[in-house]
């Protein structure tokens, strides 16, 4: 049994204050400051002074297997191409070294601190690296397992069809206890997106596991194979089960074919997620939240051999969704909010999610007025609670 | 006589290791840290412990004088279009009691401690505020005159042709020490962008200032009127003089066309301004330095009506740059870091700028190991230096 916790006076997304009472890890109530009962003695009381109470974070999309978090600065010097920076990346992890527990220990742990407490994330698995990314994370996931609710994606980096022994290897990974199958660009990566998804489809099949598939296929190109696997989804009855990452193509198709796509999208339950690249096309916003389509964010590779970007604080992550989209409004950038929040938690079916009786106690505590406000000046945050295990608490003003 | 300082063992952008010697405000002298002089006597010594260096950002386009910074939130609830968002501007500045030069005076303030030296700042001038808010700047100006090198644009927010009475105040404001003439959407905001340009250039040219243009205008419209613009350049001989701030048309024209009219932005010697927005089609990096075009960087407005967003960290805004720009090489990222430092004091014509002896001492320490570290992790200020005096320093580590 965990200890208990009443944090009072703190407004849950800006709203008018309320006490939270937390027994064993869990939320038991949400009342009312102005009526609540006093604390229940025994519990270990936390004044919040009225702070903003927000629910734990939610990472939708990383790597922190290859992460150089905590480590000396890599200096990044790729050529531009795709094919450039997977290639720099398979020479770098075989030269530098890398120890991808440390790695995504280092990391994981910035994300707790910053109040994010589940994350998806997705880890190489190809022939030069065979699974020692996975059992990095492996351990990863078991150390902090009583906070972080991790999720491990078994991702082809290097592609599926062109390196004999990587189906063999994503086979594996699956068995040893990675949680979601990954994917990559069918069409462009591995050049026959009708027997990549197949091949995708069966082993997701085969061990029970949903799908996650990076789709970086632009335009025409990339709806193509997004109607091929949108087929499959239907097939396999995989309703509700996959998600399509980054997904560019769907801000580049005229709109009458982008919309016609979205509905397809929304009756197979299939999720999108974007890290809503600046120089990038992005999903719709609106338009996909209007067709039902669930969009969530994520980071991508953070301050790796791909990108010197990123940061474990889901708020600022929130914040560049939310100028990506020039979302200015209050109401609107709370929007960026529920892609970090809810709609993160409800693509990867992380359970017992939100501010509610019954939830999983992952509590955030800013100074902030409003969600706007959080997320634009993404304040130090007061108090970070994981599963009801108390991260990082600070009330020194 | 200001006091003298040693500031030994620190990495100019990420090089090896000098001393810099600051006398009376200046540079006096930067040498080799391994073979310099021990620090005279009488010199303050700071020890940077290979700290890297960096020049004082410049911001090159911002609104201190309607920032809500240092206030409580303002919640945003205005509708999407441009006349939306002036019209709303217009009523919170005459409803609020916003006094322009407290606002203008906590932002600046804010710059400062980030590191910020030189500034450009954009005042409102419209029939409704008349003077007030650029009577407010030029007492912030004056207030911190030894420290911030402040300019700034008389600014008709709310249109010059359409407001009688915008030309005469506008030319008060330049008599009244306003130090650059603005403008905004000669077609889009003015209705008539040969008189509105024919307005400003007699303006501008009878009080000798130069011009610095708000062109939001789109793809070929913008174009029309950059062209006109580049006219009346030319026949008043305003080379190296004006600057067109956002000109969000070149990111939209076909590359032809687009090639064409940076070759004559060249000529005529106008500088672009972007402050990248993720939602907006922006200037293009390279062409437009391939084709000798001078491109820097800016927040544009800070947490006021129009938007939420902005820091007074100008290594932010330089990672929001980068990021439009998908610059990811340390050494391209070293080219947005000159967006807001020497690419802005060209473009603005702030003097005496830079790492070199004769320069104004105007320096930032932080703890990273490259300028790309720098941007991307955006480190707590280790010191900051404003014309020879000390605006915050911690070495406590």
């Amino acid at each position: 049994m965990k200890p208990s916790f009443s944090i009072i006076d703190v407004r849950p997304f800006g709203a008018a204050p309320v006490d939270v009472r937390v027994v064993d890890g869990a939320i038991a109530s949400i009342a009312p400051h102005e009526r609540a009962a006093p604390p229940l003695a025994g519990d270990t009381v936390i004044d919040g002074q009225g702070a903003l109470l927000l629910p734990g974070f939610v990472e939708g999309h990383t790597h922190l297997d290859k992460t150089t978090w905590g480590m000396p600065w890599y200096r990044n010097a790729v050529g531009p191409r795709l094919v450039d920076r997977i290639e720099n990346e398979r020479h770098w992890r075989a030269t530098s070294g890398h120890d991808a527990a440390r790695a995504s220990r280092s990391l994981a742990l910035a994300f707790l601190r910053a109040g994010t407490t589940r994350l998806r994330t997705h880890v190489d698995i190809d022939t030069d690296a065979g699974l020692a990314h996975l059992d990095g994370v492996l351990d990863t996931r078991a150390a902090l397992a009583d906070v972080l609710d991790l999720q491990i994606v078994a991702f082809p980096q290097s592609g599926m069809l062109e390196r004999p022994g990587t189906r063999e290897l994503l086979d594996a990974a699956l068995a040893e206890g990675a949680d979601v199958l990954g994917a990559l660009d069918p069409a462009a990566i591995d050049g026959d997106p009708a027997a990549s998804l197949d091949l995708t489809f069966a082993l997701a099949t085969r061990h029970q596991k949903p799908i996650d598939i990076h789709l970086h296929e632009p335009g025409e190109l990339g709806a193509f194979t997004f109607g091929l696997l949108l087929d499959r989804v239907e097939a396999h009855g995989l309703h509700g089960r996959v998600v399509v990452s980054h997904a560019f193509c769907l801000g580049e198709l005229p709109v009458a074919k982008r919309d016609a796509l979205l509905e397809r999208i929304a009756r197979a339950g299939v999720a999108l997620l974007t890290t809503a690249p600046a120089s990038t096309p992005v999903p719709p916003l609106n338009a996909a939240r209007a067709a039902g389509v669930t969009l969530f964010g994520g980071n991508d590779g953070i301050r790796d051999a791909w990108t010197p970007y990123g940061s474990p604080d889901m708020l600022e992550r929130a914040m560049l969704i939310a100028m990506r989209y020039d979302l200015r409004r209050d109401d609107d950038l709370a929007t960026a909010l529920d892609l970090v929040t809810t709609e993160g938690a409800r693509a990867c079916a992380f359970e017992r999610y939100g501010l509610a009786a019954g939830a999983r106690a992952d509590l955030v505590l800013v100074d902030a007025e409003t969600v706007a406000h959080a997320i634009t000046s993404r304040p130090p945050r007061r108090l970070v609670m994981a599963n009801g295990t108390l991260i990082a608490a600070d009330f020194s003003r």
